[in-house]
């Protein structure tokens, strides 16, 4: 048995910003033929992402080297589906999943190991949510904020690309510790609704004008926890309001995703020494033993009210590029999901 | 009562290296009648550091604010010295102290309060073991190796500035606890000497060419913890051949100490998300907590002839300039201590 699968392929690995002729919208035969626990799944909802850029090449050997995208076959990432032919006592038809390991693809069908999937349940969040809020952005910025951050209340919790899905959660989340949020972020809407919706004391729009200027009003005991979505010009600027014993969360460096040539390179690192600082990375992957309990603590949150997320759901698999480029000039407001065989029932 | 000391006090800030136009070698009266708790010290050992570099006004916003020299005073550092006249109990006449915040300073006589000084016992190990390896760069070691990087047996520890004082220790210190130690050093002598005397499986020669090259060979499973003692070139290359989940001490930055202009920058930061890293500062001040058990420690393994130190004692107060830039031309073989008050009975 046999379905026609329409995917999108890496073409050529992007220089600088992707170009359409980077990708390519193809449609290939998929053999449904089940192996033992696999199932066939039709997706719903895909993720985009700024780190699926690292996964079609990126400079400065920042590729993500487990899950490259190769010419031939589809872009990798995570995505939403609901089973319809399954292999699997776990995974019944009907069943919605999200892939744990961001092989689903962008693409309308695939086949996973059941060992790769884990059931959601829709009847209490959106499906969306779990890419986003509920999905690895979620849960890094919990991890990152409270594992790896740890502020204390009245600690003052910078965020980079504060109105993205990682920021305004690792805010909110701030928040919801007691600590003082504040954000950083591109543009006086984007600016407004991380105050009004997400709850942060303040935010710094750094196309503004002068960020060091800025940062040291809206920080005036120092940055306790910086956490860092975007590296580059930001953080080298951040460095110089880090408060002494201060922490680096380094989630993200969507500054430096699309730079074709060497970076100019991070010229106030010697603050680390001086203020004595700790910097360190956080990624989806490292704490499989928490998952349970953040994941706990997202929905518990969610379902009370207490953290609010934003979704630009893009309708169509065709509208790949034009959605994907979103997340690089910024034009996003919140999580970029690509919705799928949106004609037919979920 | 007064007496008449000689100190070195600052002329001017360095830009770059140090000059001897730099500093001024002076005699001025100091006041000895004591207040309750303090004590006269005669000095007999003091204690020469790169850090010292950043009491004198550093590039980069690197000055040692708390501790920074000034015109007309002496210049700071730690010393070992004998009380002469005494109004603290703990300190009777006699009594051989180090001073615990680096405030005695580059002179033959000081006056310091009970407060800042330990009380150290001559008879175990030589008293200038207390100014490195008993001392800040000694503690520092143990803290920063230990308790920041945490290595486990099996893994492989890099020291940068092998040779010195604080990373002679911490590599031994990695020996002991099962760790791989690949030292790096300038020049052949320095690095036969890291292997031979310290114990360190290998040292790579960062002056002897290709330093990526020889540290791919050195370290062919990566680097899981690098203990930095110089920042700039050498931290850039490691960060290149550190492992996955690796940890970056950053406890000197002595290729920054002396650069007039601003660094070039650290190109490849962006490998501390991708590869999951963390770069944390330790500093000697930071875990008051565990003096007593470090210090146990490093008395232990120093009698047990299982931490050995280098010492490069320079003779006579008028001879501070240049044995202070022996640190910076790497001339010096081991800790760089300036004996005073020599001809008299200690």
């Amino acid at each position: 048995m046999s379905i026609t699968v329409r995917q999108w392929q890496p073409r050529s690995s992007p220089v600088g910003l992707p170009k359409p002729s980077d990708f390519e919208f193809v449609s290939r035969l998929l053999d449904t033929t089940l192996r033992p626990d696999e199932v066939l799944l039709k997706l719903l909802y895909i993720s985009l992402a700024p780190g699926m850029r690292l996964r079609l090449g990126a400079p400065q050997g920042l590729n993500d080297d487990d899950y490259m995208a190769r010419h031939g076959n589809v872009i990798p990432t995570w995505a939403i589906g609901r089973v319809i032919e399954s292999r699997s006592e776990r995974f019944p038809i009907g069943t919605y999943v999200s892939d744990l390991h961001g092989r689903a693809g962008v693409q309308d069908y695939c086949v996973l190991p059941a060992s790769e999937l884990a059931a959601i349940d829709p009847t209490t969040v959106p499906l969306t949510a779990y890419l986003g809020v509920l999905g690895t952005q979620g849960y890094t910025a919990h991890l990152g904020l409270l594992h790896v951050g740890r502020p204390v209340a009245g600690e003052t919790v910078v965020v980079s690309a504060a109105a993205g899905s990682t920021g305004s959660a690792a805010g909110q989340i701030a928040k919801l510790k007691g600590c003082r949020a504040v954000g950083i972020a591109g543009g006086p809407e984007k600016c407004r609704y991380v105050v009004e919706e997400f709850g942060f004391n303040v935010c710094v729009d750094y196309k503004g004008g002068d960020l060091s200027a800025a940062l040291a009003a809206a920080c005036p005991n120092g940055i306790d926890v910086f956490f860092d979505n975007v590296a580059g010009q930001v953080l080298d600027t951040c460095l110089l309001h880090m408060a002494r014993g201060g922490r680096i969360v380094f989630c993200g460096a969507i500054a430096e995703y699309n730079v074709a040539t060497p970076p100019t390179g991070l010229v106030n690192y010697l603050q680390i020494l001086k203020r004595g600082l700790r910097w360190e990375a956080v990624y989806y992957h490292a704490h499989p033993d928490k998952y349970e309990s953040v994941g706990a603590d997202l929905q518990n949150w969610i379902r009370a009210g207490l953290l609010k997320y934003r979704e630009d759901i893009v309708v169509g698999l065709e509208n790949f590029y034009p959605a994907f480029m979103k997340l690089f000039t910024g034009e996003n407001s919140g999580k970029v999901v690509l919705q799928v065989n949106a004609g037919e029932t979920a």
